[in-house]
């Protein structure tokens, strides 16, 4: 489970908008013993501040989907983790999150991200099948 | 972009769980129209009802997400569509569906889901890049 959740490239973060609705989106994210750390691709003070941002301000619930997908239904599998999430804007942890985050992506080392580091200490992980 | 989202073979569901939490699963689905469907594969009466049955009964607020994926990051994309989800236990609604599912997956002419199916009467259409 723990591996899968490591190897995995891209993983799939839901969290409730600020009138309890569902947000879910894309993104890159490294684990690191019970933390799961992922970049935000914007400026902290920008206008454009991203939604998941926003949605964790007000609830910091987050879920975090690790899937597989191919025609022959036999090997489907996923791997959920829920969590609590905090949003580092600058600082140690936010440096040491995208050390580790341009170890796992070269694509990181080329262009840092310019946004937060969202960090979810993880509280429940489940599995199927 | 209704293209991509029409020949996506998995999308991502996120709904509300009743205390107002994220949840995600990744699932199959079909696009008809201006509405989506997804099957649920576990009995509608069951005790192992489904979280994302329990949670749209609760609050019938839905986010399903197609994205693709490749390490070539100039090609990511993602699209998003907010709507509100239906269960159909059975009818002649849930049955269209599954004919729908059934030409869109071969995996379920051979064996068809037996729960009931989710319909999403989709609203907003968003994507990225």
């Amino acid at each position: 489970m723990r591996r899968r959740v490591s190897e995995a490239r891209v993983g799939h973060l839901a969290t409730t908008t600020t009138d309890g609705g569902p947000h879910v989106v894309p993104c890159c994210f490294v684990l690191r013993r019970t933390r799961l750390y992922t970049a935000v691709d914007a400026k902290p003070k920008s206008s454009g501040r991203l939604q998941r941002v926003r949605n964790l301000e007000t609830n910091p619930a987050a879920s975090l989907l690790v899937d597989h997908y191919e025609e022959d239904w036999a090997n489907l599998w996923w791997v959920r983790i829920d969590g609590t999430a905090r949003i580092r804007v600058s600082g140690s942890e936010r440096d040491a999150a995208f050390e580790l985050l341009a170890a796992k992506y070269p694509q990181y080392r080329r262009e840092p991200p310019p946004g937060p580091v969202i960090a979810i200490d993880t509280r429940t992980w489940r599995a199927w099948p």
